[in-house]
């Protein structure tokens, strides 16, 4: 970056779009320390590169319009500036080319300044604490800390768990037995008492064994009574696992090991693996294709029937586990790129707890980081790295788990903006999670200390990231799920590889709208709610004569005022009359089926936003109304306010194609309605966090700037809104053209 | 069906699905005179197959549980039926086989007994109606009745449009010269004046000419002053047409049109069409196939690309008329099966008329069944039907447009289901629409005096139909809509081949949910508005110390009292207060982009459902309150029922599985919330058409049977409910067997 001083902007570029090849626009590019930017002086297109993202810079043939440049990213932008001087063109060239890192120091999460309302904390994620909800230790399994220095393996975490049956020698036997040191730990145990295990190959050649390695497995075979056998899932094609065995490794050898089962999958290596995502990036850049050649060109490019090998693996472990109850024990070669993907994935399907934003999070950090999944070489982090170690292991995962969230909409508490997301951050180096190859390589650079934490933002943003069909009470968010893969059920991910093609895309995106209308029906339904209660309020006051109750004896006389009754009972549903009227029987349905408050969390409402009341009975109404209801009949103003403060027309998702701000709104932007005037906002422009007076909960929700200001100069606003900083950022703060990437930019 | 009183059941059937194999369900075989009808015993299942539907009986090899059965159907279901007894397998498949009527006389619609709800009216369609909508005639066209007698030709209508400068030689002439005397004429008139005109090929072999034919296409090009050329589109390819001439057809000639521009649009023939659906048909009916299988088995069906070509050419069409301002001439070989999808699906790109369900209709009835696409030939209809005449080439129209609804989802009034339900019954036979090959054909069998007609079925049903989101206002929804069909963008329609595959299908059924939230959003701003006019009439009442105004005096003396500011303004969106306190310009956004009655209509909400309530202004409120607001300050109980009406929380789309009925829910049916208890239930189950007290707006909604008992019981509800006949199916109604096919059954 050393010329950079000398190249800080070229004028008069003209950016072409893959898929908008007609809409060349002209505008300026300025490099950043960390960006390159492109502006066009209209402001149309306002482009951000990170530049952790660029995967390759390109010059292409000159044309009459000037020199092209192209740029691809690690998450699939491609585009080509035209760049008028030849010379320019070289120097951006040559400038790009050398923008990579060569050194951990040199990453950009040790420069990154973060948005004040994030901090540089890390909630900490103890292994051990994942291992206690599974039950862990327990009669059979117990906790070690023979690796607390890295001693027997740098790549695993310093406790790991075994059988509680297991020695220090078979420990340290296996170990040595075992590619990398990666001997056979524990990574899941299901209730039902069976465990999934995961380790590497064997150093096996063609006749070499280990007792102690075998002693391992009958250990861990013994720790589940309810079978006889166990699985070893060697997620390699057999081929694979055969011909390691001249380069003295292989596979366990089935004579020495009596009582497993041997299961190969074709899961393939990651050179074929990054060969197969190369072919899928040109098959996105083929232009003008037949529909024949596209989709032979996806057919060769192999790369759906890697993400089915991956997945149909993962439904055999969890199916082996759940359904068979035995044992299983994976592991490819080095057992952190197929072995992960395949842990966490039939981890996934087993419990519906990694299934939420948390576990996800507990999945990630316990399969891909603790156990050491090579995330700086796959991802190609440094310029060091060694290319031919690159490959889209983690990708594959991320796609796998999309795929399953699209058989099940409903099972997964996250959307696909947080895959991406994710999968972005892979990449990125802003975050500190994903820097290095292993626990070890993190603790050396001291990540924890020096940079901040991918979740950490996750959790301050958790409402962009939550899907809004998901229902915690459901049958697919609550058992295991053991789908079967058909081919017809695995679809191109346009959203991941084609998401800055906007021409191809879909001219509305489903999964926005849904959120909007979840929004809105919480809003209303919280809304509706205070409304009933004044109402309730008003009528018993004017009933009795008593325009302002102000003592608890006024409210005791109420109480006993028999016309109460009409009113609370509406709660139950029926009222008194229609109780004699009706049979038992017609309002059974209603009774074993009772709309409780879970309803609101099955409808998909399970935002921040989101209403905790409980469905009232006429008694709770009782003893509510006498502690609070009656208690604070509000005046003739706060009524205005209420009446004021809550949108009942909301503008719809996709009417307006720009904020007031003037920023231009894409496919990929989330929108955000303010509650109380119901128009569309941008990310800046939408306050987060306000209790308005017209809600019956005490939520925080969103309101834009203007009504913020509005609803705060009334006089009779109490403003109860103390801005949660574990919650809800500020948004002032996140002005800086850093955090814009956050939310959207390249 | 003469030997079907010896054979009316079978017991101990198995049903084998084709994607559950595992879950076999033994029944009982029913054959009723429409239908073949398999009922399991313990309810788990319950299907009907309307013979007509049937394609194809198929006896599989004896296996040790039976004799297989395999049904086919021409809405692509497939089951295998195992039967014990040889015997009755060979029976049933001869009574099965000889089920397809041998005359029109024996269809199904001349038997078929409706709802009562249904009545046998048929909304005339006059196809002056639709021209007149285009401006027709005017200047430029003129409308003739030379055809009246069908006389020129029989697959026309009886009134044609043509050029005013034409004669009646030329018109003559020209229908002389073209194959089945399928003159050109008018069928879609565009804003910009130019024109889309279709025939049939010329009968011109390789020297023939018609000077009449080519007078009357420069009467043609004269219509349109803005361009000295026409396109000629032949929708075959190039070597189709040239071959074609041979049989002395083919194309026109190059030299005696001068001022023609030719365009070959490569849509492949009827017998081609017809083998690639046979293949896609064989792709749904794999067993297990790998990904790359299936992947080179869709491509080798060559379906999408023949659905691009179809899509392409359309595409070439509006964009000529819209962007070149050019008249075309659309025609392939007979003019009734490629010149149909492309002169229709262009219409619908041009117009956003033909994208409301009501427009959709008219282009049916003018492009398919004016100008005589052989529905009963092509459907294979009847026993005598060529099977080589069969093919799929509405079904590719169907599709075409269902994937422009997946480019632009917010563009189309009707749904997926629509799409689905107009492609069945173009085999059902069920009503008259669909039946013989031209108008004169289904005038000689007096359809519309004998049987149903669809679109009335439609009408009745039309909430089922509708796409929530729709949005009128949107700029795809008003607009020429010119995609650019990327073969990335064509997906194989899972919904429509895959239907009853329902362990292939998602879990969840993603515009099913969007309709319930949409609904549910309806009725919670139709409540809070209710609740909110209620909340300012009780404070007026309270803050003026009058508890039952019934005169109009003390409304009077309401409204000079100052006080009554306060409350009115909210619905501006600012009170006095605030209007003080923030600038004009914080307030800009909010006066630029009124939230004003659109907005109902823009976020989805379209359907009767809805209120029709214009969002109000202070003024309007002023007025409205004098007139019915305060003069009707409801009692006690009215306000109790109006609280108990509504449900707020609303049980979620897909968490039951069986209605109260105990039908099982499967995810091709509706389900319906009751407004007013918030449950889930099947069509059978729930009313329409009531008014609930609840509701500010007087819309009819659904309630369930139970509710609706409870409410009508209340002594104080007004029964307000006009069963509308027109816009609601009296559900009682419809409880026969045979209705059960129109919502749900095979």
């Amino acid at each position: 970056m050393d010329n950079l001083a000398s190249l800080r902007s070229v004028e008069n570029v003209r950016l072409v779009d893959r898929f908008n090849t007609r809409q060349q626009i002209i505008g300026t590019l300025f490099l950043t320390s960390t960006h390159i930017i492109f502006i066009d002086p209209e402001g149309k297109r306002e482009t951000w590169i990170l530049h952790s993202f660029i995967s390759s810079v390109d010059k292409l043939p000159i044309t009459q319009q000037g020199c092209p440049l192209r740029i691809r990213t690690k998450h699939f932008f491609s585009a080509e500036f035209i760049i008028t001087k030849e010379r320019d063109c070289t120097d951006l060239h040559a400038t790009l080319s050398q923008l990579k890192p060569d050194s951990y120091e040199k990453l950009y999460c040790f420069l990154y300044q973060a948005p004040n309302y994030l901090e540089k904390i890390w909630d900490p994620f103890l292994l051990a604490t994942e291992y206690m909800r599974m039950g862990v230790p327990n009669h059979d399994w117990k906790v070690d800390d023979s690796n607390s220095s890295f001693d027997i393996c740098d790549t695993y975490p310093p406790l790991i768990y075994v059988p509680t049956s297991t020695t220090k020698a078979m420990l340290l036997g296996s170990s040595k037995f075992r590619s990398r040191g990666r001997l056979p730990v524990l990574t899941y145990l299901h209730p039902n008492g069976a465990s999934i295990t995961r380790c590497s190959q064997p150093l096996a050649g063609f006749s070499a064994r280990c007792v102690e390695d075998e002693q391992l497995l009958q250990c861990i075979l013994k720790t589940n009574s309810q079978s006889n056998t166990m699985y070893i899932v060697d997620t390699r094609p057999r081929i694979n696992a055969v011909a390691n065995r001249a380069a003295g490794k292989g596979y366990e050898n089935e004579g020495y090991y009596s009582n497993a089962q041997f299961k190969f999958c074709p899961i393939e290596n990651i050179h074929i693996m990054r060969g197969s995502l190369q072919k899928v990036l040109e098959v996105c850049e083929m232009k003008n294709p037949s529909m024949n050649q596209y989709l032979n060109a996806l057919d060769n490019s192999s790369w759906l029937q890697h993400i089915k090998a991956v997945l149909d693996a993962a439904i055999f472990i969890a199916r082996a586990i759940d359904i068979e109850k035995k044992n299983v024990l994976v592991h490819c070669s080095d057992g952190w790129d197929r072995t992960a993907q395949c842990c966490s994935l039939s981890s996934l399907l087993l419990c519906p707890y990694y299934r939420s934003i948390h576990g996800f999070r507990m999945l990630i950090e316990k399969e891909w980081l603790s156990f050491g999944h090579k995330f700086s070489d796959r991802c190609g982090h440094l310029r060091t790295n060694d290319n031919k170690e690159q490959s889209p292991v983690f990708l594959q995962f991320i796609e796998s788990v999309w795929q399953l969230s699209q058989i099940y909409p409903t099972a997964f508490e996250f959307n696909e903006r947080f895959l991406i997301s994710l999968h972005d951050h892979s990449h990125s180096c802003q975050y500190g999670n994903f820097i290095g190859n292993c626990e070890k390589d993190r603790l050396d650079l001291g990540v924890k200390e020096r940079t901040y934490s991918y979740w950490n933002y996750i959790l301050q943003n958790v409402n962009d990231f939550k899907n809004s069909l998901f229902r915690p009470q459901s049958s697919y968010a609550s058992e295991v799920l053991l789908p079967i893969i058909y081919p017809q059920t695995l679809k191109f991910w346009l959203n991941m590889y084609h998401r800055f093609d906007s021409g191809l895309l879909p001219k509305e995106n489903i999964p926005n709208t849904l959120t909007h209308l979840v929004d809105h029906t919480t809003a209303l339904n919280d809304h509706a709610r205070l409304l009933e209660k004044r109402i309730r309020e008003l009528r018993l006051t004017l009933e009795n004569g008593i325009t302002t109750p102000t003592s608890n004896e006024d409210i005791h006389e109420l109480q006993d005022n028999h016309n109460i009754t009409s009113f609370i009972e509406h709660d139950s549903g029926l009222s008194e009359n229609e109780l004699n009227q009706t049979t038992i029987e017609s309002i059974q349905p209603k009774s074993l089926q009772p709309l409780n408050s879970s309803s609101d969390i099955e409808s998909g409402i399970s935002s921040d936003y989101s209403p905790q009341n409980k469905h009232l009975t006429s008694s709770y109404i009782l003893q509510h109304q006498s502690s609070s209801e009656i208690n604070d009949i509000p005046t003739l103003e706060r009524i205005a306010l209420e009446l004021n403060s809550i949108a009942l027309d909301w503008r719809s998702y996709n009417t307006p194609f720009h904020c007031t701000c003037s920023l231009p709104f894409d496919s990929a932007q989330r929108k955000y309605n303010c509650w109380r005037c119901g128009e569309n906002f941008c990310i800046r422009c939408i306050e987060h966090g306000i209790r308005l007076p017209g809600l019956y909960s005490n939520s925080l929700v969103p309101v834009c700037k203007t009504c913020l200001r509005s609803i705060k100069l009334s006089p009779v606003f109490v403003d109860g809104s103390m801005p949660n900083k574990s919650n809800y950022r500020n948004q002032t703060d996140i002005k800086l053209p850093t955090s814009v990437f956050d939310q959207k930019q390249i």
